[in-house]
């Protein structure tokens, strides 16, 4: 198959693969200036999908969505110092604006936080403003010495939620909403990426947090990637940021706070943890093109018979689209599968003579024969069948991959290819900086029954380390 | 009633009125970089609606959303000399970036149009690529020295659609489509703004295009917004990019291409269209909170019957939102009130007692008393009347204050309180210059009927002039 000389198999260079399904499924570019990047409508189109359903889940949550300016001046980035260290070399820098120098010059936001501190300043009065739970959709800029396509690039998109609350405990409950119900949920029913929760060890920790929780996810090479964090701040953002409340008693008290984020990130994490060798695998709840149908030839029947099709798919409430014939067959089928559209339907007179069509699924290529009339009725139950054995499919790999070690000279040796479980305990520093030095690092610290430690203090606790993206 | 001390009247001072609405409405803050804006939970829910019901229509209409990057080489922008004379005194540049002097200065987007014209240039190879529609929804900066929130300021939110065709004629025929069936039909079906739809004069044109339409709508002061525009740019666009297709009989040819935009200056358009002096009105389609629920006081019987309307409401696919009996009952009314919510719905125990609520409209104060069970079936139909009210309301104020003149001595005169329709054979570039001297312009040019004018070189165009914004 014409297919099968497309893109660099897996096993071979997976970087290489990952690079060529970017650019075959036509979902990015790079950008004119270095590290950028251009999302092509395909790619665009699944970064819309990822952001509507991230986005009912957050509004679901009680978070209202804002938008805070793209520049900041620079003097806000000292105000919480540990931040600067942590985007310095980071940051991009307008000095010339309105045909002038400017007297202060201006960073273009790595995030908004310093300035969404400052308004939870002004905007938090009493107790009654509290939760004051915001997100915003954005761009921001992190330079970039390395960029590579959706996974590290010097602009993204993404989402950061910012709350503000009256105690620790209600800061760490919504903390722990947003990690599961948000992020947890989506990866798992959307995206079919099963995920180890769990939380940072401190050194990981995002800057100035108390505690940072995770999800993990195992791409097709063994390798991690981080796909969402929740950041409990504790009362260090709110000193920082001066953001107090006057307590039902009337006394002046400091706000707990939070922070969570996902970006473009998370198309980088669909094309490694589902793909092969044929290109993408878009699970069905996330795929903006769900089914394709595709007319084998040019011809009046065959058109026609698309079109019945499409229309009974589209009532039926799937998003469906039509390749009418025009061209090889055969190319046209390589570029639907590298784009990994869930369900293809070939259209063929041969077939249609007999009042039937092919029905081929994305990820096991196997092929059903249906009655015309029975494709829109039976497709949403196909698509509900793919998403679950998706799902399966990604946990036997991960759990296949996934091996309790007793000792680091292991953990590395598993992490070559997965990921390894081992005792906390036995990771000392030098334990530590040997495995960092092999590229290995902890992704997250977890109890033993598989749930999030409330802190790193508590005692047993499992640390998963990887290899990571 | 406490209302009318919150805000400046509007006959007082307009402008001072439309600050007032931006600031007790909770629409948007000043960033800390000036002429930034912080757009507010409840700004940017009306910008999130706007933003649905535009991208729709624009989907509908075939054209897909890609995203582009933030940064440009300012070599970039000269690569059309017309445009850098239009944005250079407009333009951010980046300087520094990585913790050193970049070798290249970076632009931050004015717009993407010119990384979308080489982008272009690389997709379309032959006349199967044609049509190629693309959108994006971005935020991009051009330097204001006199900001204004949602009006100008330098960052702005807005969709920016590039198309690029065969012909002279399908590149006609879609920015039409685009200007009539996208902006148009959303301006009147969602925002309820009456526009005249026209095409700018010459020397009002976007640099480089070959005609320019635009939406002029009619504030409540009788100012002119412009609303959104498309531009046909004939092959001027193509030729600076490059964008070559092969036809089908092999030649190489030059695209036709078209632009057009709208932005968060809609927001402004629309307090300035229908807010009076209690606040804002927004139209029922739009408003992301369709009805509020008033408690008048907190009580176990009040609030169970709030809560079975609410979900009663929720029910019938109306957007409702609850506010429980805290605080004083006419703060919180005036408070609704400013936000411009269609219906509130008073809910108090003596009505109560008796079965019955009482609905108010926004516009009209109008107050209906409804049984607790009616509520919900007659919401929609209310705030469908009201959506037609407010539109036939504009379209009636619009009509009112629009004089036919015989001279620009008349029209600069009727344009300090409204717009003047004149012969455009009567304005010569002396007649303008006296014009435009009173910040009297001309919106735009139609025809006597009233329909939009292929060209600026139709014979008895009329034109539309007035102050604007």
């Amino acid at each position: 198959m014409a297919s099968q000389s497309v893109l660099t198999p897996q096993a071979e260079d997976f970087p290489r693969w990952y690079q060529d399904v970017v650019a075959k499924a036509e979902m990015a570019d790079n950008g004119p200036v270095r590290g950028t990047m251009v999302i092509r409508p395909y790619g665009y189109a699944i970064w819309e999908r990822i952001q509507a359903e991230i986005d009912a889940r957050i509004k679901q949550a009680g978070a209202q969505n804002a938008y805070f300016p793209l520049f900041i001046p620079q003097s806000y980035l000292s105000k919480e110092a540990e931040h600067v260290e942590g985007f310095s070399p980071e940051l991009a820098v307008v000095t010339h604006a309105g045909g002038e120098e400017l007297a202060e010059p201006i960073v273009v936001r790595p995030t908004s936080e310093t300035v969404i501190g400052e308004f939870m300043a002004k905007w938090i009065q009493s107790y009654r403003d509290l939760p004051l739970l915001l997100n915003q959709w954005a761009n921001v800029v992190r330079w970039e010495l390395r960029p590579r396509l959706f996974l590290r690039s010097s602009e993204f998109l993404w989402q950061e939620g910012h709350t503000a609350h009256a105690t620790y405990e209600d800061a760490a409950a919504y903390a722990m909403k947003i990690h599961l119900e948000v992020y947890n949920d989506f990866l798992n029913e959307v995206l079919a990426v099963p995920t180890f929760l769990g939380i940072k060890p401190p050194r990981e920790r995002f800057a100035g947090a108390i505690n940072t929780m995770t999800c993990e996810g195992m791409m097709r090479d063994g390798k991690a990637l981080q796909m969402a964090t929740s950041h409990e701040l504790g009362q260090n953002f709110a000193k920082a940021f001066d953001i107090y409340y006057q307590s039902e008693e009337g006394q002046a008290a400091l706000c707990h706070t939070t922070s969570w984020g996902s970006s473009t990130r998370l198309v980088g994490g669909l094309i490694m943890a589902h793909g092969d060798d044929r290109g993408l695998v878009v699970p069905p709840r996330l795929a903006p093109i769900q089914v394709v149908i595709i007319a084998v030839r040019d011809e009046p029947t065959v058109n026609e018979a698309c079109e019945r099709i499409l229309a009974s798919l589209k009532s039926a409430g799937v998003r469906a689209v039509l390749d009418r014939g025009r061209g090889s067959f055969g190319r046209r089928l390589t570029d639907w599968e590298i784009k990994g559209i869930p369900l293809r339907v070939e259209v063929g007179p041969r077939d249609l003579a007999e009042g039937v069509v092919t029905v081929v699924r994305r990820d096991t290529a196997e092929k059903i024969t249906l009655e015309l009339e029975a494709v829109a009725p039976r497709a949403p139950a196909l698509l509900e069948t793919m998403q679950a054995e998706l799902l399966q499919g990604a946990r036997d790999r991960r759990d296949a991959n996934t091996c309790d070690v007793p000792s680091v000279v292991k953990a590395i040796d598993v992490a070559q290819t997965g990921f390894a479980r081992l005792s906390w305990d036995l990771v000392g520093d030098s334990e530590e900086a040997e495995m960092n030095s092999q590229a290995v690092t902890i992704r997250c610290l977890v109890r033993a029954d598989g749930s999030i430690p409330a802190s790193d203090l508590e005692e047993d606790l499992l640390c998963i380390v990887a290899k990571s993206y």
